[in-house]
């Protein structure tokens, strides 16, 4: 059967801060700006998540999209949707939660969640302008 | 000369918590649900701002919309980009930072800043499912 | 308090045949040509629905957009998603289900299923490139 | 019956210098910035064609889409597609092409091409940000 | 001369039941829920064809995409748009009509008539939220 | 640290004119229809720059975007916006000013102003129908 790749689309918003506790107020200003306001701000993030598979012959599916969506509904949306990023996520604690690292936090939880399907790209805009991309490298 | 309607369209984002500090905290999160989250959550707003007018024949604009872009961002995106609408705008000091309250407080800025031009409209996005308008009344 | 128009948008899946029982088919084939294809075709339709009122001091709302998209859920969307409009729908029985038609059917059900909330507009995309609004005249 | 507004998209692109002649160099370059670039620059514009009328019971539209389609695309489309605004097209020959002269002679063409069917707005965006508005006032 | 990949994006709609008739009613409702519904529903599908080469230098272009756009209509969208993928479409006939299986059976005839260019994409929406992509594997 | 890609979305807008001036006046005619008109035409372009690494644990960035669109927004950009891209521009002196061509021209570009960065995608849209891609082969 052939190989096909479908994707889900959600969405979710969400405040952060972009700031390491590491550094001193004065290096996080210089290196984050504005996104480093000390009170937040916040995004509607955008959410692809792809997975690769066979088609299988007796549904047509690779997999049922309506599934693939519970369980990005239930793994991810649920925990980050209308949260604080730097407070309330915990598969975000131990990191700056830019964009990049939310992907990479995502993939991880939905490698498992998914499996045996094979997750193939997480993709996330933050912004209209602004993308990122993680397929599990 | 005719009478034309000229709109632009500019975006910001910012954290906010849909809050009445006058109501209980159990009043509140019965009332405004995920919304009310006390760590906040946050949005991509867009914004779009209506002039209406004769066009000028010298020019063929009712207005010069980089001349309205840069109004629009000195008296209000700068004001409400990558921040915290309870916390940091001096105009939503007062109100439960709604998007309809947002706009409310846009329009009454900008109804000084852009006179004599006429403004008609502020249209803002909160998501890409909800918008609010309002036209001064 | 300010007067604001607040707008929901939600979407549905449907099929459809532009047809008029009363007309031959060569009449139904020469005013609809391929919209009249007897075996059926479909659109994704977008609906907005927008709905006018002073600001609730209490809330900062008009109208709390959650519970209108309940409404709209509950009323029309679970009744038109995945169906075909001409043989599957009560509210659309007696007319041709033209974008048209349609709109003013949603508007007879949500005038009276969201007041005493005004009710101002449907807006009803049946592509990309048409679109209709009603407005109750 | 009810009175409905339908709405038909289509795009065209184009090349254009904002600039009046009757002006010296350096006042439209003050007043034009890059806009006013003599070797030209250009769009890929968005308009949007309204009309507004009762529901024929017979057809269940207000006029036929493909129809008004069709009418725009001769009437419209076709003298401007791929055109020169300043050099090539007949109907701006004495105005300065900006989005406002363009939306009202678009709207002098149709509201004759289009009657005894009802015009009520030319919408064009000119960019994404920025667009107008004309009802023929 | 460098290697570029050039899509061309195209539109149709279509009524469509998932439904495998191999399988009892009961278990078709199972495994599809609403997208089973006998008396069918629809979308508007978005196609978005990609095709990869050299420049030629003569043209500056990879392939003519007002060429492949012709092929594309002809060869694809004329046998689908407004019509019933279950009913009216030849080679979609022993399939079941999923977004995976008609993206497949669209590379199927792209591939053989774009040659010698080189398909190397089929991506295909089947809403906002849902799409796939088929890369000939 | 995981390699991720991140993307930046720009705009700009100018004229051209396809055109090949080793070929007849004919010649051009046939092969590029009404993108030959002498007085040029234009559009809206959309450009996403591609960028991929690996996340650096101190800001949580693959690469600043802000930085990322300083740079596309000065080497590119100020270079083609509001431009004719036949007579304004000087890396596009030799070449037919096509998409596939302008891509390929941003990418040269680019790869140098970015490095050490690694660029690894240019996608840039002409219309909302007709996209190219290059990744430096």
């Amino acid at each position: 059967m052939p190989t096909v790749t479908v994707t889900r689309r959600l969405t979710f918003n969400a405040a952060h801060r972009v700031h390491n506790p590491d550094l001193s107020d004065l290096e996080n200003a210089r290196l984050f700006g504005k996104c480093n306001n000390p009170n937040w701000h916040g995004h509607n993030y955008i959410l692809e998540v792809s997975v690769r598979g066979s088609i299988e012959e007796k549904t047509g599916y690779v997999l049922d999209l309506a599934r693939l969506k519970e369980v990005v509904a239930e793994e991810v949306i649920d925990k980050i949707d209308h949260r604080n990023l730097n407070l309330d996520v915990d598969f975000m604690r131990d990191v700056i939660p830019t964009t990049e690292n939310l992907a990479v936090g995502i993939w991880r939880i939905l490698v498992k969640a998914l499996a045996p399907a094979q997750l193939v790209l997480i993709r996330l805009w933050e912004t209209e302008n602004n993308r990122v991309e993680y397929a599990g490298e």
